[in-house]
C-alpha cells in the first residue's frame, strides 16, 4: 500500500558531523553546518561548509517520513503573531487527477494539519517584516549560515576577486540581511505553511544557491522516487527544489515532498492548473488557477514560478525563432492568449497573485516563459521584450510586499552572457536573477550538464543568485537519482567557481585546504574535503585500491617516480639548505628584478 | 605473444560517411570530412563536420594495426627535395627500460623503416616553407578541413562574436594559412617521419583545437591499452594527441602510436630520458637528452614539450606555494638545478635543441613548468616569471625557423583567466597558447573535466588555440577508455563554444541543424548531429525505447500534455490564421515600441 521508501539515505558524509551555532538576536537558533575532521597530521583546525542536507545527516534526529520533519519555524511565525489557523482549501479530486483510494492513487501523507493564513490584510513576508526594520528569525538563521563559520575577527582576510558590482560584506550581520532584504536585492522564500524549513537567502551579496528540479512526468516515475530525489539532491547540496511534477498525484507528491523538506520548495502552478482542465490550455480559467495558488500556498510551496510576462503582443515575436517557445508555462500562456486572443489572465490578474502570496509569504519567480531554447534564439527581441514586462511586475509585487527573484535563460553563447545580467539588473532593480544554465552550445545532448555549467559557472560570477541545475538528461527524458546527484554537484562546482572569482571572503577556504591536503598527500582529506567524497575515494581505488596506497606519496596518474608534488618536496628539502627562502625574500626585495645567481652562465 | 588488440573500434559514427574535397593548388590532396546526413523530411543537405579520426572511419581503408597507417604525406615530402635518408639511430634496451624479448618487453612494431632528416642544415619546418613564400601541401590541407565544407560563396554569412581581437577570415584561404605561420600565429605539427598524419593547424585564427593525453605509467596499463585509447580519442574528436608514457616499453608504445595516428602526437622528451637515468632526476644530462630527441624526432614525434623556462633562480618563487610545483618536468627540472646549483641545462642548450627541431620539423610545445596547481597559486611570481622566458625563448626559436606553441595552466579561478591569455600574447609575440584546463576550482576531484571545461571554454574564448583536455581521473589516478572519451567529448564542447563566442563564421551551423531537428521532433537528427550520438539516444531510450517513441512528439522530460515544442507548434498554426508574421512585422516596424492590440486590457 505505501509505496514510499521508509528508508531514506541519511548517515552523515565521510568524516562530517553535524555542528550548530546559536543565535544573538535569537537565541532559540540552531543553525546547522558541516564539519569536516581533518587526519591529526595536517594540524589545522576541522573545516566548516555550508550544510543543504537537513535533519537527514543529524543522527540526533530520528527520521520518520511519515511523520515529515521537525517543524522548526513553527513558534517563530506564531510569535509573530499576525496569522490565524485557516479552514483549508478541502482537497479534492482533481488535484491529483485521479480519486483517492481508486486504482492509480499514491497513498495520501498521514498527518494532517490546518494551514496558517494572514490574519486580515497584513502582510507576513519577509520583505514586510524587513522594511519595518524587523530583523526575524529567519534573517538572523541566514546571516549566520552565509558565514561559514568564521566570526568576524577572522573575516578580515585577503580579498581577491572581481564582483562585477557586487557588494559582499567581509562579514554577514543579521542587520545586513535584513537591508538587503527590505530592498528586495535578495529574497529568503519561506511560506508560513512550510515550517520544517530551513532559511537560506538566495541574493547577489550572498553565497551564490543552486535549485535541482525534481517531479514525476505522466510517463515516468512515483512518488517514492521524488521523495528519494529530494532527500539526495539536498545530500549533495541542493539549495532549493522545484517540484516539477505534471502527472497524476500531483497533490499528494508535493505534499509528501514538503512536509519531508528542509529546504525551500518552488513549483510551476499552471502545471497543475492545466492537469485540472485535461491538459486543454484554452481551457485554462483565473478561477482555476487562482484556486491552484491557494491549494499550493496552503501547503506550503515557497515560491511559484509565474509566467506573467508572456504577454498576448509578444508571441508574434517569436514567430521566426528556430526554437520557437520553450518553456513549458510559456508555451501553455502563448497557447491560451493566441486561443482567445486575450491578455494573459496571468498580467490582468497579477495584482491578486501578489494578495495571496503576501498572505502566505510565498516568493515570485517571474518566469521567462519566451526564453531562448536554442544559440540562435539567444538575446532576440521576445526574450528581451518579457524582460521588461518582468520589471514591471517586480515593481508591482514590490508594492504588496511580495518577495520576487526573475528566471533567466536557457541557450546563449559566452558572448552574449553579461549582456543578459546586465539588462536583468537595470531592467528589474536588482531582484536576484536566478537563471537555468544557460548552456552555452546546443549540440551535446546527453552533456548539457557541462555545456550548461559553463554558462552558468559565468553568469553565476557576473551576478545570478540562484543557478537552476540541467541534468545529463536533459532534452532527452527524465532524471533518475544517478542524473541528479550529477547535476547538483555539476551546479555546485558553477556556484563555487562563481564565489571564487567574486572574491566571496569565505569561498577560497575550501580550496587552500584540499589542495594542502593534495600537496601533503594527506589522500584521506583531499577525498573528504571534495564536493563527492564517494566517487573521488573510487576513482583513486579503481588502480589502487589498498588501505596502503592511501598513505602513498604517488598515484597511478604517473606513478612515483614521476610525481611532481613528491619531487616537489624534495626540491624544498634540497633548497631548505641552500636557503631558498632566503633566496626568495631577496628576489622580492629586489622589486621582482629577475636575478642571475652568481657565476652561473644563461646560456 | 601480440598483445596488440586487432580490433580497434573502425565503423562509421552514425547516419555519417567520410567525404573528401581536392586541392587546387595540389590537387592530389583527399581532405577528410565527415558528413551527416538527415531526415528526408529536413528538407536540408547533409551537414559537413570536421573530422579528426583518421582513415579509422573509411570503409575503404582496410585497418591494419600491425602495418600502420596510409603514408599520405611521404611524397609532399620527398618532392620538397630538403631531405635526406639518415642511418636512424638504433634503439637500444635503456629505450624501454628493458631488452627485447625479454620477460615483461612489449611486442615491437613490425615494420622497420630508415627515418629522414634534413639534408644538411636545412629548415624542413613549415615556418621556413611559410616565411619563403611556399603555400605547402600541408597547408593547402588545412585550410580546406578549416572551411568545413563551406565554400566561399556561402562563406560570407552573418558573423556574430566578440573576438577579442582574433581575426578569423569568412573563408580561410591557403594563402592566409601560409601567412598565419609565416608570423608565427599558427602551427602546423607536422614531423617528416610522421607520413601518416593528416595536417591540422593551431592557432588563434582557426577553429580552437583539443589535446588528449595518452601513456601508461609504471603502474597501469598496456601498450594494447595505449593504441585503442588513441583510436578511441580521435574517434570522439581529439585533434592531437600526447603519449606521456613513463613506463618501461616506452619507445616501442610509442612506435605503435605513431605509425597508427593520424594527428599530431606530442611528447614529453624529459619522461624518457629520466627512464634512461634510472628515476634519479639530478643523474640527468644534455647528452641523454639530446638523444632522446633525436630517437623521438626520428619516430616522427610531432611536437615537443620542453621546460626550458624553468630556470634556477625561479625555483625560490616556489617557496611559499600551496603546492609547490605540480608539472612532473618542471619539478624535474627544478630538483636537477637546485641539486646542481646549476642553470637548467634545457635552457642553456636551447639552440642546440632548435636545431634539432627544425632538421625534422618537430614543433616547440614550451612548457609551464611553474603552472599554478592550486588556485591559490595562480598567476603568481613564478608562473609569470616563466612566461617571460618563453617569450625569450619562442623568439629564439623561431630564429631558427622552428614551430612554437607556448603552454599554459593549470588552476585558475575564473576571474584571473584574462589575464593569462593577455599575458601569454604580449609576452610571446602572439604565438599559439596551448592551456591545460585551467581548472576554475580546487573542491571537485572526479569531476575535473568539468571544473576545468569552464576555464577552457573561457580562454578558448579570449584566444587558446588548442585545449589539453582533462579527464575525471584527474589528480586521482591513470584514465581509461571511459574516462578518455568522456575528456574528448567536453573538451569538445568547451572548444566549440569558444568557436561559437569567437564568432567563428562556420561555428553555429551545426548548432543550428541540431536546434531544428530539436523543434522538429526529428530524434535520430538530434542524436546523429550530437557529439556523441550513442550517448544521446541511449539516455534517451531509458525511459523511452520504443522505435515508434523515435517519432513521438515528446519525451519523458515532460511528457506528451507539456512539452513546450508541441505546444509551440499549435502557437504557431493558430498564429498562422491569426497573421502572427504580419504582426511581428509590425511589431518591428515600429521600432521595437510594443503595441497593445486595440481591445485588450492591459490589466
Amino acid at each position: 500500500m505505501n509505496a514510499v521508501p521508509l528508508t531514506v539515505v541519511s548517515d552523515s558524509l565521510p568524516a562530517s558531523r553535524k555542528v550548530f551555532e546559536p543565535g544573538r538576536i535569537h537565541p532559540q537558533l540552531r543553525v546547522p553546518m558541516r564539519e569536516i575532521a581533518l587526519h591529526p597530521s595536517a594540524g589545522e583546525p576541522p573545516l566548516i561548509v555550508y550544510d543543504s542536507s537537513g535533519p537527514y545527516t543529524d543522527p540526533a534526529v530520528r527520521i520518520d517520513i511519515e511523520r515529515g520533519l521537525p517543524r522548526i519555524r513553527e513558534d517563530w511565525i506564531s510569535a509573530r503573531a499576525d496569522v490565524v489557523i485557516g479552514e483549508g482549501r478541502p482537497v479534492r479530486p482533481e488535484d491529483n487527477g485521479v480519486a483517492a483510494g481508486s486504482a492509480g492513487a499514491a497513498p495520501l501523507f498521514p498527518v494532517t494539519r490546518r494551514p496558517l493564513k494572514a490574519r486580515g490584510t497584513a502582510a507576513v513576508t519577509q520583505l514586510a517584516y524587513a522594511r519595518a526594520g524587523i530583523v526575524t528569525p529567519e534573517m538572523e538563521f541566514v546571516a549566520i549560515r552565509e558565514n561559514l563559520g568564521r566570526d568576524r575577527a577572522r573575516a578580515a582576510g585577503t580579498r581577491d576577486g572581481q564582483s562585477w558590482g557586487a557588494a559582499i560584506p567581509d562579514f554577514v550581520t543579521p542587520e545586513f540581511v535584513r537591508a538587503e532584504v527590505a530592498v528586495g536585492r535578495a529574497i529568503i522564500p519561506a511560506n508560513i505553511n512550510h515550517p520544517e524549513s530551513e532559511p537560506m537567502i538566495i541574493g547577489r551579496n550572498f553565497l551564490v544557491k543552486i535549485n535541482a528540479n525534481i517531479g514525476n512526468s505522466a510517463v515516468a516515475s512515483s512518488t517514492a522516487e521524488e521523495v528519494d530525489k529530494l532527500v539526495w539532491a539536498i545530500r549533495w547540496g541542493a539549495d532549493t527544489v522545484m517540484d516539477l511534477s505534471t502527472g497524476r498525484n500531483i497533490h499528494t507528491i508535493r505534499e509528501w515532498i514538503i512536509r519531508n523538506s528542509p529546504v525551500p520548495i518552488g513549483t510551476v502552478p499552471i502545471y497543475q492548473a492545466l492537469e485540472k482542465v485535461g491538459g486543454v490550455a484554452e481551457g485554462l480559467t483565473w478561477e482555476v488557477f487562482r484556486d491552484t495558488l491557494i491549494e499550493q500556498a496552503e501547503q506550503g510551496v515557497d515560491y511559484f514560478t509565474i509566467h506573467a510576462g508572456v504577454r498576448l503582443h509578444y508571441v508574434p515575436l517569436t514567430a521566426n525563432r528556430v526554437t520557437g517557445i520553450v518553456s513549458r508555462g510559456g508555451s501553455i500562456m502563448a497557447k491560451w492568449c493566441l486561443a482567445h486572443h486575450r491578455e494573459s489572465f496571468l498580467y490582468e490578474h497579477f495584482e491578486e497573485i501578489c494578495e495571496i502570496c503576501r498572505a502566505y509569504d510565498v516568493s515570485f519567480s517571474l518566469g521567462d516563459g519566451l526564453r531562448p531554447g536554442s544559440i540562435a534564439d539567444a538575446n532576440d527581441a521576445a526574450q528581451f521584450a518579457e524582460l521588461e514586462t518582468l520589471g514591471e511586475l517586480t515593481r508591482i509585487a514590490w508594492k504588496h510586499d511580495c518577495q520576487v527573484m526573475i528566471e533567466g535563460p536557457g541557450h546563449v553563447p559566452m558572448h552574449k552572457i553579461k549582456e543578459n545580467m546586465d539588462k536583468q539588473l537595470a531592467t528589474c532593480g536588482e531582484a536576484p536573477f536566478y537563471t537555468l544554465g544557460p548552456l552555452t552550445t546546443d549540440i551535446a545532448p546527453g552533456y548539457d550538464h557541462i555545456t550548461s555549467a559553463i554558462g552558468a559557472a559565468m553568469i553565476g560570477w557576473y551576478g545570478t543568485a540562484m543557478l537552476c541545475y540541467v541534468t545529463p538528461k536533459e532534452h532527452l527524458g527524465l532524471p533518475d537519482r544517478k542524473d541528479v546527484k550529477t547535476g547538483v554537484i555539476t551546479y555546485k562546482i558553477a556556484a563555487h567557481a562563481a564565489d571564487l572569482a567574486k572574491g566571496h571572503p569565505g569561498a577560497r577556504e575550501r580550496d587552500d585546504a584540499l589542495s594542502r591536503a593534495r600537496f601533503d598527500f594527506r589522500w584521506g582529506d583531499q577525498f573528504n574535503l571534495s564536493l563527492d567524497p564517494d566517487t573521488a575515494c573510487a576513482f583513486h581505488d579503481e588502480t589502487m585500491p589498498k588501505e596502503a596506497h592511501k598513505v602513498a606519496h604517488f598515484c597511478s596518474m604517473c606513478g612515483p617516480k614521476f610525481c611532481s608534488m613528491r619531487i616537489s618536496h624534495e626540491v624544498r628539502a634540497e633548497a631548505k639548505q641552500q636557503g631558498m627562502q632566503e633566496m626568495a625574500v631577496r628576489f622580492r626585495a629586489s622589486g621582482g628584478e629577475l636575478y642571475v645567481p652568481s657565476g652561473e652562465s644563461q646560456g
